[in-house]
């Protein structure tokens, strides 16, 4: 691997949106439990969720985004030069995962209401809680058989299915608006203007040793380059890819 | 697997005993980041333990109570009938440990001097906070090459190293003071006396489906069974063997 592939939101409910994908990701992998500590991984994820759902309204969010990605491919129906097989594919995509996400219950209810989830949940978050006396009720869970696991935790994801689709779908839609261009930093240091931005793609090339600071908004950022081993800001000049998405 | 192993500290201290012991743990078998996921457990459990250096004299606690062991064997010291031999090796291991322990730095003082470790550590604890946005610093370490990463790991751990031996060897005479007996717990509830006992040790059938929840203190403890699938008190006799260790 010689570049490090870098995103950065530039609006908090972009942000919630990166960090949801990347909790069902780890939720996803973790659920495995191919080793023994994955677990840990899995229901810590789970929890961070739960907390996130309890902090905004992400299903009426996203199907606000989702409706709105609608609206922007509708405009293209009966335009000369676009592909209007494809164009019709997408707007039946985003169709289906509307209904689904309308047809959800509340992101995270069912699972907020699992007796054994809610049970183990409270404690989980102490510094080293997850031994055997703080959470017995888990530790005789994970001594259970292993299609008795899988079958639980399939359950709780399954209830996460209509958000992760449309999350997924949303992303996607957004990240293709964006086409990698060269840029360079001078000095370290790259700003430029935008518009109605939502995430910034970055490809940097780990031989320069840094990491992008960045700050900004959907009109306008800045992109700050860090040398990894000082922590100061980096002065030479920088050459990477930079894809701008809506 | 047919029986539920199980550890319950009866009292704080040795609580944080076992959940330093499992931190220890976690953190040995992450560090070799052999998946994706693996390094977020691994900073999870050193931040895990920062936190809990923060909230005791580990280091004094610890050095204490390998001294109270110290003296205890000592006292059998020329008693006929005990293995003078296997004391006298027992009473060198003490020793030594004893010594690094005293000799070691304040428990995380030099993980927390870190400046790479200090950066992350504060966001590490948002719900899906281990994003790149969120840690750019993190991400870039994420793809250095596996000897760099190895090499900070070890060093990081090898400050920790005092701890991890002391507490091992403590925990390990610990647990030889107790004998597993068997026990029935009647109706589903069992208790008994103690005598300056640190920590129980209980080995049950996973047959039964029950997890235990244990009150109690060095001196007198009560065992009380649940059943996993309804969270209700068991109510049937439960066949367990048990150790007091002291």
């Amino acid at each position: 691997m010689t570049t490090h592939k870098f995103e950065h939101p530039l609006n908090e409910k972009t942000r919630i949106y990166l960090r949801v994908e990347s909790l069902l990701k780890q939720l996803h992998v973790s659920s495995q439990f191919s080793d023994d500590l994955q677990h840990l991984l899995f229901f810590r994820s789970l929890f961070d969720l739960l907390e996130i759902f309890e902090q905004i309204q992400l299903k009426s969010e996203l199907a606000k985004d989702i409706e709105k990605q609608r609206l922007s491919y509708k405009s293209w129906l009966n335009v000369d030069g676009v592909d209007q097989g494809m164009l019709l594919d997408v707007l039946k995509e985003v169709d289906a995962v509307h209904n689904d996400l309308m047809g959800a219950e509340r992101f995270g209810q069912s699972l907020k209401e699992d007796r054994f989830l809610s049970t183990i949940r409270q404690r989980f978050n102490l510094p080293g809680g997850a031994c055997c006396f703080d959470l017995p009720a888990l530790d005789h869970w994970l001594h259970l058989p292993i299609e008795q696991k899988n079958s639980d935790t399939n359950q709780w994801m399954d209830t996460l299915q209509p958000l992760a689709n449309a999350l997924q779908l949303w992303l996607k839609l957004a990240r293709e608006t964006g086409h990698f261009k060269s840029r360079i930093a001078q000095n370290g240091f790259y700003q430029s203007d935008a518009e109605d931005a939502n995430i910034l793609r970055l490809d940097i090339p780990l031989s320069y040793g840094v990491y992008p600071m960045i700050s900004g908004h959907k009109n306008r950022f800045a992109i700050k380059f860090i040398d990894f081993q000082t922590g100061q800001a980096c002065t030479q000049d920088i050459e990477f890819e930079l894809a701008v998405c809506s």
